[in-house]
Parts: structure tokens; sequence; C-alpha cells
């Protein structure tokens, strides 16, 4: 298996994490965001998206969209598993992650910041003003969802880390990368402890992997 | 069961479509997002992200985000399957419905709109090209992986419809909302046909809804 990495993706970092959870080790490579390696043609013949995180399975299939790669972790190597057995916990537990991962990061993504600043021709400060706005109205439900629903536990979805879990962490180092007030997401602030608690997580974390600068 | 829907939301159309392949038929009530309906508290109290669609099951769970309802009909109502039996194919469709829920839709949706042009100041000739962009952005991709691969059929994937269609038709319909040009996307537009031949497909339309305007 080989994985297609970019250190601060934080859709691979969400692969990281679940491949971390599962004790499986890939090949890895790194697409240098940045430095446009994603837009190589390379790249652009494996996952036409010009997107990371790619998996290429030892079957030979090349696997993207970051939660479909979740999905099929779970599928294939069973255990720990990162998806509840029940059918509604299946459903809450993808719905918590698919409220960051499509209703959050894909408005906050590095080319869709780029064509507000470039395109658009916004300013520095209205383009941080963007990033942060969606991560709050995000967040502010995800906290409301989390803080009185009582099949939240010690992590997203009772006592053990899902996908939920794998989607927050890498949102929520997004936005520690500004200057993101946490004072109104307590729960999540504490989910996040929870899970930074775990070699698994901190593992997986931009800063930990080869191509960080 | 009942849906919390709206005509022109390509979110809740995914959910109509898949309800009507899999032949239920839930109560509906209708939550307009043009009259800001979404927000006000008794739905937020279901829905606290104030996007629609919600479906209320049986048991009382509120299920939200349409891929994770998408993917619970599926538990839920076996036949016909909307996802492979495979994990390689289950993968398979659902990176390419991704592609359009995480990639595309957010992006384009009615709220991002709303602050572009309110928040951001910038014209309806701006908004209606930053519109464009991430359709065509999204459905080169998908034009290539689906034109090359040997998986793609009559469908996305082989020759039965699956949650990969039931992302792409109601996108396909938003982009026929602008005057977009589909001359590039031979492949997206034949299967948009193959599907538009099946009822499930027709009846789940914006324009057969109950609240159509």
């Amino acid at each position: 298996m080989k994985l297609y990495d970019y250190f601060r993706s934080s859709a691979a970092y969400r692969v990281r994490i679940a491949l971390n959870l599962k004790g499986v080790a890939p090949e890895r490579a790194f697409v240098h965001l940045r430095k446009g390696d994603q837009r190589a043609d390379e790249y652009l013949s494996l996952n036409p998206q010009g997107l990371v995180p790619s998996l290429v399975t030892d079957d030979g299939d090349v696997l993207t969209q970051s939660v479909a790669i979740l999905e099929w972790l779970d599928e294939t190597f069973h255990e720990p598993r990162i998806l509840p057995r029940d059918a509604a916990g299946r459903a809450r537990v993808r719905s918590l992650a698919l409220a960051i991962a499509c209703d959050i990061h894909p408005i906050n993504n590095l080319r869709v910041l780029n064509y507000l600043t470039g395109t658009l021709g916004v300013t520095e400060a209205q383009k941080n003003g963007w990033y942060k706005y969606w991560i709050d109205v995000g967040f502010e439900a995800l906290e409301t969802r989390l803080a009185r629903d009582g099949a939240t536990g010690r992590f997203c979805h009772g006592d053990a880390p899902t996908v939920a879990d794998i989607c927050l962490v890498p949102q929520m180092a997004n936005a520690r990368r500004v200057d993101f007030d946490f004072g109104p997401y307590p729960t999540l602030t504490r989910i996040e402890a929870a899970c930074q608690a775990l070699p698994a997580f901190v593992a997986a974390a931009p800063s930990n992997q080869p191509d960080a600068e």
C-alpha cells in the first residue's frame, strides 16, 4: 500500500490517524501542495482531482477522497472499529464527520483561498475573516450537538475514537493555525484533548511527519 | 419517518432519489431556505446546522447530512442496493459521490454565495463566475475518471444507479440553472440521461415537488 500525503493537508491527516489506529503502515510519498506537485501530470494521472490524499492498495486500486478511504480502511482492517456497529450510531458518526468534511474543510481549502485572494482580490484580512467564519459556523453546530447528546462520551461517540474524532482533530489543528477563539467550544476542546492523549493521533500530527517544514 | 425537505436543495434532492429507489415514502415537511425557515428555533433544535435535509426515523433519531442519510438508507432498506457489495467498488462510488458532496456543492451553497455578495461585496457576475468555476473544476476531474475507467457502465458504477449517480444528477441540475457549458462533459451528460430515464430520479426533481415555485 502507498499513501500520497502532505503534512499540512487535513484530509491526509485524517487518513494518517486511521492508519495509525488500525496499525497499518503503508509506503509514503509526499505531494508538496504549496509547490504545486499536485498539478504535475504524474500525480493528476493518479488522482485527476489533484488533491491529497490518495491511497494505492495492494490490488493496485487508487482510492481517493479521505472519507471514502476511512470507510474502506474500516471495511478492510476490522479492528479497532472506527464506525459503530449499529446503523443509527453509524449515521450519527458519519453526520458529525461530514459536517466537517463537507461543510467546513472544503470552503477553507487552499485552492478556494487562492481564488478569493487571486481572482476576487480580497484582502488578507478578509480571507482570514472568511476562514474563521466557516469554522465558527461549523463548530457552533457541532458543539451544540455534542454537548446535548447522551451518545457523546469521552469521544464524539462513546468512549472510543471514531471517524468523527478523526475529522474533528485535523479541523481543530487548522483552527489553531489562525487566531481562533476556542472559548465557545468546551466540548470540542475536551474531545480533542482526549484524542491527543492517544499515540495514533499524536503520530499523525503535521509536525510529526517526514515532510514537515 | 419524516423528511425535512426543500425542493431546490440538491442535498435533499439526493435523499429524495434514494427514497424513491428504495420505494420508501416518508411524511414530508418543507423548510423554505430562501425565507429563512432553517434559522427558526424549531428547526435549529432539530438540526443545529440549519441545513436540509433532516430525516427523523421511526425510532425518533434525527439523521442529518445527506450522504450519511444515503448510507443509512442502504443499511436499513437493503434493496435495491445503492452501494456496491465489494469494498473496492464501495470506495470508488463513495469517492465519486464525495468529489461532488464535499468539493463542489458546499462551496456553491446558498450561505456561501450570500457571504460572497454580502460580506465580501462581490458582484453578481463574480458570484456567477465562482459558481461555474467550482462546477467546472469538479466536473473536469469526474469526467476524466468516469471516461477512462472500465468500472463505469451505463451509470457511474456499472449498470445500476448508486450513490454516485444520486449525487451527480442534482449537481447537474444546479449547473443547468446557470448558463453552463456541458460540452466538455459527454460522459456526465450520458449518465445523467440514463438516470433521467428512471422514474425514481424524475419524481425527485425539484420541479416535481409539492413546494416547488
